[in-house]
């Protein structure tokens, strides 16, 4: 990663940036299974969480706060065990928040080398100022044909929870 | 709560069930904040998912597992020492999987008689029998207008997760 | 609860107030258990202080701290998998202090209609002014012959403890 | 600790045996507080559970389960960062129980030679054998007068835990 | 990373393996801090054995224990909120067993572009068959000088860990 | 403990001080293991960090952090049940820092007289003052041949860690 700085060494916050990717591990371990010995889905969102917040406030290069979660799909089970791979990666940002994809996947022991994709999900933030106001976030470099392509999936995303927010409010 | 029971005293699958609400409660403490002491986003969804298994599970009568979650809004932020109250409900079913909506109401300290909602999601379950495969559960009873506005609500969430599989895949 | 409020919308403290229960639910995952399966009974308290600890600060308006646990009584074993309810009830107050009741009922799975008291106990908390010095808390309002006959039970609790703090000091 | 033992190393059910002292160390951290900075009750009951079993389950040479708690008192305030001594004690055996008596200890930071009694509470076990059936336990040898002061402070609180049970039951 | 397979699809232990790296990433909040909100050492050393038993056990395709932990050095204070990049490698194989070298890196918040090492450590793992005796692991290619120079300093590290098991043995 | 202390009853910095020794115990429980069984290094690694900081920290009077560890070896497997016996002794002062020596010990359950060495190793932690800078710590009471023996291998610690991070350095 080499963000655009100014001369402070701090991120300007007016500049483009490419989507690099953050990826991390977990292991499954019993105290994040539930009593059928297969992975609390608690757990998991929490780690999908943990990894988005990472990328976005890398990407920000300042404090973000979690605003909506879309579209988590548990696709096949996660065991006792299992290896984890979690990569995030910022697909959509408008002024002052930006979309990040999750997918995580998983590789059974003994290790073999098939991985398959477990969950995916879609993190929505919002970066802070020291006053807990909304303040703007870099602009997402698009560049290659997949950039576009999950910055209007991004954008479809956003699009969906604010007409939800307005359909579903009690 | 009063279940259909066969004569065994386990309950009948194939009956319709009412859709009572789950509530639990939780105290914000240090342990589930982040840096700047406000709840840190996984923890609450990790609360969320508990009391979603809970309602789920209870519901059916069987263990369940979840398979999506849609449409998480975090409102109004959370901080330390916040009393909060997760309210659980049965929305919709279909013959192997249930929607339930979770609405999260926090109060802060003083203590006064301002609650406010911080938090809604919809979070999909299945049951599945002793070998891990898809069993029948209980049908919602529809029995008010706002019953019958959820349970469109869940089939609206139910066919968004399923378009967006499908237009979404890798 | 629709509690006394003073102009400002905060509680008044010398206002008498009815004691609405607390219900609130965990599941048992083995990150809860002991090495032969079953619930550990340390994370039982901590569960049942941190109901006692809602009921009472909802009840007061203010901080509360524990100053004293009687009778915790564990009646049948706790597995995992097994569901929680645990009940909290204000049954006693005094000037500066007040009495909680818990109780635990279990579920197990397969879930069935059958639902089993499996653990009791009485917290004792004191609320705090912002110095940390005790302040003056609502007064119970006492209105069925059951709220009267826990009452009485809590001021039993209170003289107990108070006589064994006296003959036990070393 | 040089307890009897049998022909092949495991310990006589039917021995007589001192009551030496199980001592464990605590550090309070932001995870075990409350959002005002005092140590969570629910984490102290915790702790103070874990060394009664460890004292309970060297004692008896068997797995025991926690079946009732009295009296535990809390004394002074603990803050972040305290260091904290449990001192647990077999003070009281029946045929298949018997009583722990825990003492917690606080030292604040910086570190004087000023140690202040924080909690007291008492502990009682049942050892079990395979079948989760009750067992015998050995008998606890009475040497000094505070031995004998101790066990008939035991007696007392099982006692009152008796005529609790019979009275209270709803 | 493309491992040697055998026909079942699963690692063939006899093979020659690249020491491809594993790097995941942690955030520091108030439940890994001790009182002065500075990380605990202790949690620390959690976070660097799971990314050392991740690697460990990705490159041998097999179950791996901690036998042994060298030379851990913290060099700058973490805190609250931090970022931390945590890099392990497979530096060293010998017959059963392997050598981990983890580097912590930290980045502070708001976000700059300086990234500090903060830790340093290797950790030694064997792999073990199913009835828990050890088992051979792949051999590690070396390919690159600095691929030599790490191995000569794991050597050095387990002659220097088996020279102290002799000479300091009780 | 008697340490030597001023007027103020704060401890004397600048006096010679014995090394009594810090023991504490553990019980491990599914929360702390891996996913066979057996206990995750991890835990354990964090577990003797705490009790060396009890240690450190009560021999000191002030403040201190863990700066660098040394050989830790794993001996012996310990599994879910296992009672934990960890004993903490400091062994070698400098100006500013001392290191402490960690031995742990396992009972299997059923419980007999039967202890064995698990695990051993070496922290150094550095004293620090209310600005974060290190300052004196108490000299370390030679008494016995033992003391002698083991302030010997403590500056042998020292000194190795000395020079690893000089050749080490990248």
């Amino acid at each position: 990663m080499t963000p655009a700085e100014n001369t402070k060494g701090t991120l300007a916050m007016d500049s483009e940036r490419r989507a690099d990717e953050v990826i991390t591990h977990e292991v499954v371990f019993p105290q994040d299974t539930n009593h059928y010995g297969t992975l609390f889905g608690g757990k998991m969102l929490s780690w999908m969480d943990k990894v988005a917040y990472y990328a976005s406030t890398r990407f920000c290069g300042q404090n973000t706060v979690t605003v909506s979660v879309e579209g988590i799909d548990f696709s096949v089970p996660v065991r006792n065990g299992d290896l984890l791979d979690l990569h995030a990666r910022v697909i959509h940002t408008a002024r002052t928040s930006l979309v990040i994809r999750v997918d995580v996947f998983k590789t059974e022991m003994p290790y073999t080398s098939e991985r398959r994709l477990s969950h995916t999900g879609y993190f929505t933030f919002v970066a802070l100022d020291d006053d807990g106001k909304p303040r703007r976030v870099p602009t997402l470099l698009l560049e290659t044909e997949e950039d576009r392509r999950l910055f209007s999936l991004g954008a479809k995303i956003k699009e969906h929870a604010l007409s939800r927010r307005k359909s579903a409010s009690r």
